[in-house]
């Protein structure tokens, strides 16, 4: 898996400033820092005949075979990773991808099997590689190694509907949940009382053979238990908390009859809950998050410091809604470029999170992403700077449903759109930040990355 | 003129904390530190029978007279401290304040003269107090020192309708322009231009007598031609401006036509232009800003590090919707208390700048201010979150149209708002931060402080 080049994230604003390369290069080195190989190969070691997770040790020779079960947007990368490490044991693997992403699937070990599924929706081909890593696991026993590579995505790709219930059911149930405004943590929960994979399932019937999670995160503040619905971890929530946001969302009418009937028994201990916390399921289960927001923008802030920026990791953290962290982000960026505070120039500050764009109802809409928008947010406030660059970037290089990654901003922006005709307040208004940055040449595009930790926003002062 | 003490300041959460007084301490410190009569001492000083400002020397024997006229919601205490400063010399003067605004009027020197005008909308008292400024103002020569003491408020407070325009109509515009949904730039720019005194004309009007200008700033950036209309400030704006703000909001059928007539006869040079930078009126003219946001968060950052606080002052220029800056801020502070990112425990972290609250058009709303409204936006973030403070304080003390200047929230604020039955979503739906602060005892009531810096965040952890 090729890492992302410097290169690939010019824009035309970036190529007019002599620092552009710098900055670039400090933006490619952040997404390779959590770039999904790497962050196995940093987390998991192999010392002769033992496997070293972060100083802990696990004597390889106790195991005849080792399984290999990925699933998640990263998951082809971290398989061929793991593969490696245990290239002198016998290995077995399935793992579930993306439909659409272009991988390099010769590299991938024989007796490795790639599904690709359907995401956001789940489909019959992620349905069908499910069971089939349920029937690799009903196999297994102590004599077995099971690592479970987990990225975001996953929800969506690992899917085995609870019993009685249907892919169309689902799929249904998943559209609703999408669109009702729920945040993920809920949609996780309702998603883990119907299934027979997520919320601790997939440990249950990996048991009683040892289990090493190894968790590239996508949900902000790395709930682990919610990264692609927790299927390895102990899961707190319950039937009755489903039910509570079906009811908080309004959604009895429109759900399908069988999931809310599935919900009610479960919650009149008609069906078995999710293992919970202390659940013997979990006792030999060894979880490990290898890479996150955190480690992402930690990795720009020490680049940018060996290359005599000052320095700030601002937060990793951030929601809300994109145009207004665009607006206040500005404000910060402005202080640091007119009186040095927090950081005097030069200087290098990263913040973390993930933006929403909420549309207005009813009205037409361009086209953008969270950080495009967040970056047309900024531009009115920076007009006028000298030496200043904001730029708002998706870590999976898909920023909403565009080809971009996010967008460029600098003093110059609103001056530069302002002579081509193109209105700052219209774009705002029409949610149209694709238009506005692709006619300046300073949308981010450097392709899908194979990783996802989220958003980074940069600010420099140069 | 009576200092904020940190008794005022402390609240149900703050007395819970061992270190809630030191926090109430350091708030207090940065409000005091834009004291308007604080800032006067420190940036005007006498040497003998010299004028010290900021290093510059003005020797006082070549004048018979000083002149002090002060305008906005500080220019009371600012018109003292300066009397005091030319206690030995003949002094004279007019101020005018906000009505209802609460002050010893005793210590004023018998030869100022005090009207209390209309704000946010000027009155009669207001414009007969200007009438007064003009009609003082005509009779001096070069003999006479004029000192214009200016703070936020004072282009309501000082009105002078340009010559065929009456008060009624000012003030019918005046309503329109703070409903539009224009900047306080815009409004003022359209303000300058049917003023007798705004836009540098009264500059005009105290030619050829040397005049210094001593700025309190209330405008986020510090536009100081911007701030109270900049009445002896160069105005780069015209006429023309004003009318294409007129078309830019629609209200060319709203606004009183006698206005638009005047707009319009600027606009082809039947009325004069407002003195343009480089006019001889501002040649003798000295301005000197004495006090911001900045000021009062560097101050603020200053003592929180004497007490032994990490500190970072982010912004002193944030604008945007209030709940959305007070999530983004909850974020930064959950990222501090988590991983000492960007600033280990002890910390300080500063935020200075003004919000606004978008009410949602014909909805039922509670009561609040931007303050409180951010510091409601930012409770969800900070639940469970030990030893961890953010507070969101108005400098002036007045936060909306309530008697709290802001409020505190922590990591417990969700949890115990809960336990009283207080649903943060249905707060933030109706806009009714008042109500949920006001129950938990966790608004900020230090009274009016007679100054106003706009608006400071604080995040502490402890």
């Amino acid at each position: 898996m090729k890492l992302i080049q410097a290169q690939q994230l010019m824009t035309s604003s970036l190529r007019s400033l002599p620092q552009g390369g710098r900055i670039a290069e400090i933006l490619a080195h952040s997404v390779n820092s959590v770039n999904p190989a790497h962050c196995i190969r940093e987390h998991l070691k192999r010392a002769g005949c033992e496997l070293v997770i972060n100083g802990d040790k696990i004597s390889l020779d106790r195991y005849r075979r080792v399984l290999l079960i990925g699933f998640g947007k990263a998951s082809l990368p971290m398989t061929r990773a793991a593969a490696n490490i245990f290239s002198d044991k016998p290995i077995q693997g399935i793992t579930i991808i993306k439909k659409g992403i272009h991988e390099e699937l010769s590299e991938v070990p024989q007796n490795i099997r790639i599904y690709k599924g359907g995401h956001p929706l789940p489909d019959r081909d992620g349905l069908e590689g499910t069971q089939e890593i349920i029937d690799l696991l009903s196999s297994i026993t102590e004599k077995d190694l099971v690592l479970f590579l987990i990225s975001g995505g996953g929800s969506a790709l690992l899917t085995a509907p609870a019993e009685g219930l249907s892919l169309e059911e689902v799929s249904r149930l998943n559209e609703l949940l999408l669109r009702c405004g729920a945040s993920i943590n809920e949609i996780n929960t309702i998603r883990k009382h119907i299934s027979r994979v997520k919320g601790g399932r997939l440990a249950a019937q990996a048991f009683p053979a040892p289990t090493i999670s190894l968790i590239l995160s996508d949900v902000i503040r790395d709930p682990l238990d919610m990264i692609a619905s927790g299927p390895t971890l102990p899961d707190p929530t319950t039937f009755e908390d489903a039910l509570s946001l079906i009811s908080k969302y309004h959604l009895e009418e429109d759900i399908p009859s069988a999931v809310l009937a599935h919900l009610k028994n479960g919650e009149l201990g008609k069906v078995p809950e999710t293992p919970k916390p202390g659940d013997p399921v979990f006792k030999q289960g060894y979880v490990k998050l290898i890479g996150n927001n955190y480690q992402s923008a930690a990795s720009a802030v020490e680049k940018a410091a060996s290359e005599g920026f000052h320095t700030l990791h601002l937060t990793s953290c951030y929601q809300g809604e994109a145009r207004e962290i665009g607006h206040f982000l500005g404000a910060v960026l402005r202080q640091m470029a007119t009186t040095g505070d927090p950081l005097p120039r030069p200087a290098c500050l990263v913040a973390g999170g993930e933006a929403t764009v909420v549309l207005e109802k009813g009205r037409q809409t361009g086209r953008g992403g969270r950080n495009q928008e967040l970056a047309l947010g900024a531009t009115k406030v920076l007009d006028n700077l000298s030496d200043a660059v904001l730029l708002a970037l998706a870590t999976d290089g898909n920023d909403g449903p565009t080809d971009a990654a996010g967008a460029v901003v600098t003093g110059e922006t609103h001056q530069r759109a302002s002579s081509q005709g193109l209105s700052l307040q219209a774009h705002l208004e029409e949610h149209n930040a694709y238009a506005y940055f692709d006619a300046l040449g300073d949308l981010l595009k450097p392709g899908l990355t194979q990783t996802n930790v989220n958003d980074l926003i940069y600010l420099f002062t140069l």
